[in-house]
């Protein structure tokens, strides 16, 4: 290991997925910089490691990304090894690109280490194959916000024909599945929540495009939850499917 | 570890980014059905394991699906632990989907282990983030050809404003470009082609839409590679981008 800050992704939730290198990287680690989602059963790896909370604490305000930014600028300037350890991947909606330009500016040598994302290995727990040759030719991970507030295109995503899968979407759940009703997708195109992804408390809602938002409000799921809207949604687990069926009922 | 059939991620290539969850299969697995594409350094997990080479040997035909299928569900039979060790993410174009179906309908016990895909990990290794809020809300993964033949729909997919990672897309480059070109893309985004993306052979080459295929013709850069077009490229690490650029000039 030879970087000063390493942003690293600790993967979905379940603590055997995250890398052999995200493990090398934790046994170096002088400070670690964690995420509120990120499992704390991780931590076992670095004993030797000071850990700072940058995530959600109760109802309060993340810390300000700048603020992190400046804190693992001055840690690798005291010549601390610094591990960012953020859910999933840093690349894929983590933030990691805006850390990574922001050591770069400073000069700081940074390393990126790979995490498994939410948006694969969730809908794999219950059976769902993001792709599969016979239903589309790929996925596309998208958020339900744009930054300057607006809805991504889904007119586009729809005429993709991709399996959508979306990330911090909870909230405007209502609102994506008019967005793509309106844009021409089916009714009755399958569709699933699923929260705590990979974790012991995981729960799902398997249904339609039409009726995912009222199942999902009648089981109460909440975030953090990855949204699966596609006809792969078809193929998951015949069994998982029964029971989300059955709780629905 | 329960299931019979384990369809596990070996990740991109380098052989630590593999999970903790994948090094425990490999553990208990009686047999390994390894394709062609997966690091050999792996099979350090499995010292206790048969290995079935299951991909393209030389020039020849990869074994058929059908064939891995009837070994896998035969061996389970058995009373076989196996693993089926597929590069990248067993989901993500990796047909894992189809394995998981046949051995559901043969009603063995199946359990799929994420792997780290090159679709995200292959650009982060030269600093390139698949997704940066102020540049794209999301990024689509799409392979250059569909079952049937066909092309995916450039036109969407370029009204997505998603960043484009195309995976398998190397000997029809010039096709995927023109198709983007056509559909409205502007000829000057950025765009990078990474071949054996985190090993230590990697090579890749960082031009625009328009002379990207003519670049990788140049470079004689070939399959495996990931290709990707947005404007995310731009972020690419300074001090790679100089190099590649050097090299092609």
């Amino acid at each position: 290991m030879k970087a000063s800050v390493y942003l690293v992704g600790a993967g979905p939730g379940d603590a055997d997925l995250i890398t052999l290198k995200a493990v090398k990287a934790l046994q170096a680690a002088d400070v670690i910089l964690i995420d509120d989602l990120v499992n704390r059963a991780l931590l076992q790896h670095a004993p030797q490691a000071r850990v700072v909370e940058v995530g959600k604490r109760g109802g309060c305000q993340s810390t300000p990304q700048h603020f992190i930014n400046r804190l693992m600028i001055s840690l690798a300037e005291q010549g601390q090894t610094v591990v960012r350890l953020k859910g999933g991947d840093p690349f894929l909606f983590g933030r990691g690109g805006e850390e990574m330009l922001a050591l770069r500016a400073a000069g700081i040598p940074v390393e990126t280490v790979p995490g498994i994302s939410s948006g694969v290995a969730v809908p794999a727990s219950i059976g769902i194959p993001v792709t599969h040759r016979a239903y589309t030719h790929g996925v596309s991970f998208i958020t339900g916000h744009t930054q300057d507030g607006g809805s991504p295109d889904w007119q586009a995503l729809v005429a993709s024909g991709t399996t959508l899968v979306i990330y911090m979407g909870m909230k405007h759940l209502a609102e994506i599945s008019r967005g793509l009703l309106d844009a021409g997708m089916p009714a009755d195109m399958p569709a699933a929540a699923i929260q705590n992804g990979t974790l012991q408390q995981q729960r799902q809602v398997i249904s339609t495009l039409a009726e995912l938002s009222m199942a999902v409000h009648q089981q109460g799921l909440e975030s953090p939850a990855i949204i699966v809207v596609g006809e792969v949604v078809r193929l998951a687990d015949s069994a998982m499917l029964a029971t989300a069926l059955a709780a629905a009922a």
